[in-house]
């Protein structure tokens, strides 16, 4: 059975549908990851994972190799059993974390004067934002590690660079990213996996906003041997125009019999449009579960034209219906907005859950409708019913 | 039918099972009730309540009252419409809060030089503890409050005094009391309910850790034409020793064919026997679910004599095990201790919800186990296999 199997393409787009197979199930492509960084998504249960339809789940290799630990993990049995969702799993390699602290300055424990993170060619140090110590990652040990942890789907390890840094160092880390994705191979096919189900390795396309980079690193990370081709960099889904464009850029250049990944897609429901209209089978994004704990949460644009609403607002006090009456999960079956303002207004922790569960759905659902309807090659006519 | 009705009488003490009959449906005697202050069980949802056995739950007619506000709950159709749980519901009468909120100075937005409680013999001045805002309870008020909000089982309005309070206070307090519990009856056989199902009234008992006190105090509330009769006090759940000296005190004055409950009792899993032992057939404490957010887990006198463990202890992040292998939750399970010591450890809302499941889960099911043993005539067997 092959890993990556195209069912129908778009007469109208380079929208497809297909089926990518694990050996922990099979995912029915294109659809929006759900991101669990420190093996949970957060809130959610596996009950909620499955009533909401989630196909496939992220979690982080930089959170989860400082805490619980990669070993503690392979102990268990891998990430699957530890905890317990039998369905297939994504890693990312950690770069985006480890370059991200250097420039959030997020880390705790850490005074502010000392460098977190330093770069060489030969992997990356830098320190925990949980408690200051020193780690090192290179291609080698993010592959042993994602190993370890045991997703189905374990991604190379790559220099994420700022969208600000010159073509000139976005050039030059570009080209260390593709050294670390041939060593990344090289390891990955040692076959050193603690698990007994087969993982497969994505490569990542870098180059920041820089078209002629894009399109080099898309040549270089498609000649290597690599099971699905993602599009990384701090842009992607951050800015969509940009996200757009480097798509279009890459879009003849990648092989079309690959999986493709937009890693962090997903801010607005209209992205997930965007990014499948270019061809882009997964994507993942930690926004819909992050603004639902703010109280941000999606509805169709007949409710409200940006395709959300705020449940704090004092308008929804007293507003007996749904958050959207056309949503099936379980929020919208069972409670009003003016109970969900409530548990929000009252820093009620259910409120969190039940904003959570609602947001992933919205998303999941648009994504079997978008399934359906690329089959029936009539994507572009539900783009514009649902963004108007 | 009946409101309640003894169905055996255990022939070694003086447990009994019984049937309190609402039209929310039936609840089976013994039995504690879980606390949802805010109209929600911290981080439960309706299924998870129904999952664990949950007959009826609590809440607070003081938080409510302040937010979302009685007239918003009626305007749903009452408390069981808003928060969308069709089954009975409890509430107090916010005399608990009011009370504490003078000596526990937990208010907010409030300087502490600002008198929070003013008592007098109509009622009780009161600040919020969320915005300083000035309310006022009487025991008429009070009444309409809980008739509005709609729990089928409604408190008289108490002055509880706090256990260092002299003899002459706490009888003047008790006095209070009394003539209150007098005009809740009247006011709530106006029959001003705003709801189409009926609403039960209990009394509380008052006289802190006097003994003449609570024995007067027994003899009139017993004497009114309440529903129910509750114990109430600084001390019921908190001090156990108290708490079995008042019940002792009051078991034969108290008339048997009315529900007993004790306001604020499951501190610990042996709480629970000792005041079934002494006839109680109700009791609520917010503490199952508080310490859960703590990482205190109930577990059977095998695992620990002190019947807990903290999952936040270090010897429990390798730890395969579920937190105790003869519980049924959802949590036990489905999950490790090591997988709920790293979602605490990382501060993960979902350890917060599969705590509280068990934690509600394993008091609800040795609930069970009690009244099955009652039935049985070896309720002091199983507490003794329990508790050793």
């Amino acid at each position: 059975m092959k890993f990556f199997e195209i069912t129908h393409k778009d007469k109208n787009s380079r929208a497809r549908t297909g089926l990518i197979q694990t050996d922990h199930g099979v995912i029915e492509t294109p659809d929006f990851m759900p991101v669990g960084t420190q093996a949970t998504v957060k809130t959610l249960d596996k009950e909620d994972l499955n009533t909401i339809g989630a196909q496939i789940i992220l979690a982080n290799t930089y959170h989860l190799h400082l805490r619980p630990t990669e070993d503690l993990i392979a102990k268990f049995g891998g990430l699957h059993k530890f905890m317990n969702w039998d369905k297939p799993i994504l890693t990312d390699s950690g770069g985006f974390q480890v370059f991200s602290l250097g420039l959030q300055k997020e880390a705790k424990d850490v005074t502010s004067n000392e460098k977190l993170v330093s770069i060489d060619d030969d992997g990356v140090t830098f320190k925990s934002h949980l408690d200051g110590s020193t780690h090192r990652f290179t291609p080698e040990e993010a592959v042993r590690i994602q190993h370890k942890i045991g997703a189905d789907i374990i991604m190379a390890f790559d220099e994420c660079t700022p969208d600000d840094a010159d073509n000139a160092y976005t050039k030059k880390a570009m080209q260390r990213t593709h050294e670390w994705a041939e060593r990344c191979i090289s390891e990955h096919k040692k076959n050193t996996e603690y698990h007994d189900y087969k993982q497969f390795l994505f490569g990542i396309i870098q180059g920041a906003n820089h078209e002629d980079l894009r399109k080099e690193s898309a040549q270089i990370i498609s000649s290597l041997d690599f099971d699905g081709i993602a599009i990384g960099g701090e842009s992607i889904g951050y800015n969509m125009e940009a996200t757009k464009n480097i798509l279009d850029w890459v879009g003849d250049i990648i092989p079309e019999d690959k999986p493709h990944y937009t890693m962090g897609v997903g801010f607005n429901p209209s992205d997930l449009f965007e990014v499948v209209e270019r061809g882009v089978d997964m994507f993942d994004c930690v926004a819909p579960t992050r603004v639902a704990r703010n109280g941000r949460l999606f509805v169709h644009k007949e409710i409200n034209p940006k395709m959300y609403i705020n449940i704090k607002n004092s308008e929804f006090k007293t507003d007996d219906q749904p958050i959207d009456a056309k949503c099936g999960c379980f929020t919208c079956q069972n409670h009003t907005r003016a109970y969900l303002h409530h548990l929000f207004k009252a820093d009620e922790i259910l409120g969190l859950r039940l904003a959570s569960i609602h947001n992933l759905y919205f998303f999941l659902e648009l994504m079997r409708q978008i399934r359906e309807a690329i089959k029936e090659d009539r994507f572009l006519e539900l783009k514009k019913s649902i963004l108007g």
